[in-house]
């Protein structure tokens, strides 16, 4: 009988074993490969099916390897343990959700990048990346459609008395037909990123030619450039100033545009949208400045209430798109608040208002770049359509 | 007499010692500056008006930290030391050329990052790179003249079944007289790097830009594109098949070019160049397709030798340009003969043959980007003459 008994206890031990394993810890695919954003020739990091991340660093004689990803350590992050071969090996204990991720290693208490992946400024540094795909990568996925081309320009600027860097999206066919001429989006990046992220982390470029390849949006420019955002520490943002980067961007941009690349120079014509701290900016300068743009995006990046309708004129008359758009993750608890009320109810309020408000959230993603490659491709179609 | 002996001795090895501190460790002037390559806002490296470079890392609980640059080491580079901070610093014990360079970190066996710097693709990897201001360096200076773009296109490849990208320099004014038309110069990359390594190391466009706005050259186009070189191992370089590249290069890049810019699409109207292996693959390319180029250009990648002339059919009625150019501590010793004999004494031949070759050797720089440079400034300066 006790022999029984211990054996049914040892029976139900196994058996909540399986169950906590189910539950907390499911099968890990043995499905790993390259991610898409590594070095040329590099096998790691890796992902599989499930979204799990696995890690390899060489470093034989350190004493901890850690890597700023997935769940594993006290504040997050997954500790690598050393191997036989005197690697450091380690898989997430979550699965990762789907589209990029900046992340780092901290080795022996310093932080370095994966020699294993390529380099995206984001976080006021050059970061490791890594892709996790997901199952709606085909509209930012590059194909063997007509591709158009990323301008690097180099602008002068007067009121800061420096070069400054923009890269400008034209469209397939833009050197076919020199009589076209084309609308302009103006795409500002978040906090701790610079001009590069929208083609790198964003794919921009990619979402571009393939909507414009399946016949979803007429062809237009985008012009990407630095939103100086990066000297501003988040507690310091009750004084951010937008006079400086507005300056440079209608002042002294936008005329470089026009008179470099055949655009159609007038409000109907030009939209602004950004990403977080992009979207912050991007809703100061259209506000102010609604003699020159009619298409406002801000994703990730705060609502539009009827209180802001209110207190800018002309506002329901010249904006032609309000869109707002937020990762899922993003949504509920206290952080609706945090961007200026119910990003829902606020869109909701502007439609009975009669604005043409889009409210958009990407399923199953939070403050990173998949959120945001959704929203520019939603954002795209409803543009220039007056 | 003992004594004094002892004494004169001391004197001498005192003597010796200040000698040899002259001559081997001149005082190291403590004007340091951030390399002007580092991520924003990065103190380190830093690099002072004599070419030390000076490093700090951050990683406390390292047991060493080493840099692949300088000659401290028993195999090169310079070992740091643990400050009283945790933080790892050190001085080159020599000072750099002059010019950028490639480095990085090894960190307790590991292959890492310098995290204060940005990364250039050499070596077949994202590598570090650090800047030692030259007396010349006012041709690639970013100045405040017009500047041209640097377009990034995406090409299909039908040979290779592959969307290949290629950046396009086009100079300033291109976008205004929408009937001129330009010459083209092809640009290669050497090993380890690829279509990245001509703007970011070699600043080509602000060469271009600069020599633009001097009157010194017409304007051109330059096309960089992935020299396929990487996946050949050096002891394999006897089996290098040229093919490949060259059906990407002269079936598919080319005729891309040609209808997707304004180009002047004729051999007295294309040149091709390329550095160390791009030198390779540009002699290889060029003397087999003399009717699609005029000019060409070895940029510490090989010499053209009156054999090469005499068994290329029509090379000295349709080269109108044999530019060869070596940095200066790439000659002498048993170098020249690996590069296919004595380079100086085989321009001259050639000379003396009627061809106009020309010989250029950058002072005091070895199989580096500042060789490259100027090798680029000098040869920009010869092109399209006919």
């Amino acid at each position: 009988m006790k022999r029984y008994l211990i054996a049914s206890l040892m029976l139900m031990a196994f058996a909540g074993s399986i169950c906590l394993a189910q539950t907390d810890q499911p099968e890990i695919k043995d499905d790993f490969k390259p991610s898409t954003l590594n070095q040329p020739g590099q096998e790691y990091p890796q992902v599989n099916s499930q979204g799990y991340a696995r890690f390899r660093i060489i470093a034989p004689e350190a004493k901890s390897v850690k890597v700023t990803l997935g769940l594993g350590g006290p504040r997050g992050g997954t500790e690598l343990t050393r191997a036989a071969d005197s690697s450091w090996v380690g898989t997430t204990a979550v699965p990762l959700d789907k589209g990029f991720h900046y992340y780092h290693l901290i080795i022996d208490g310093g932080i370095f990048n994966d020699p294993g992946t390529l380099n995206f400024y984001g976080s006021t540094r050059w970061e490791s990346g890594i892709e996790v795909p997901a199952p709606d990568q085909d509209f930012y996925a590059l194909k063997d459609v007509p591709h158009g081309k990323v301008e690097q320009v180099l602008f002068p600027s007067k009121s800061t008395d420096t070069i400054r860097r923009a890269f400008v999206y034209t469209p397939p066919g833009y050197d076919k037909d020199q009589s076209a001429r084309y609308p302009v989006l103006y795409l500002q990046h978040g906090w701790g990123e610079d001009e590069t992220a929208w083609t790198n982390q964003g794919r921009a470029n990619l979402i571009m030619d393939n909507l414009i390849a399946e016949g979803k949006i007429k062809p237009f420019i985008i012009v990407m450039t630095y939103g100086m955002t990066n000297e501003i520490k988040f507690g310091g943002l009750r004084n951010f100033d937008i006079k400086p980067f507005q300056t440079v961007l209608v002042d002294e941009l936008i005329p470089y545009i026009d008179s470099h690349f055949r655009t159609l120079p007038d409000r109907l014509h030009r939209a602004m949208a950004g990403l977080s701290m992009g979207g912050m900016e991007t809703k100061m300068i259209t506000l102010a400045n609604l003699d020159k743009f009619a298409y406002i995006g801000l994703f990730s990046g705060g609502t539009f209430s009827m209180e802001d309708v209110n207190k800018t004129p002309g506002f329901k008359e010249e904006v032609k798109l309000a869109f707002v758009s937020f990762g899922s993750r993003e949504l509920g608890g206290n952080r609706p608040s945090f961007f200026g009320g119910d990003p829902k109810a606020n869109a909701d309020s502007l439609k009975a208002a009669g604005i043409n408000c889009v409210f958009f959230v990407s399923p199953e993603t939070a403050h990173e770049f998949l959120s945001w490659r959704r929203s520019l491709h939603e954002f795209a179609q409803l543009l220039f359509r007056d």
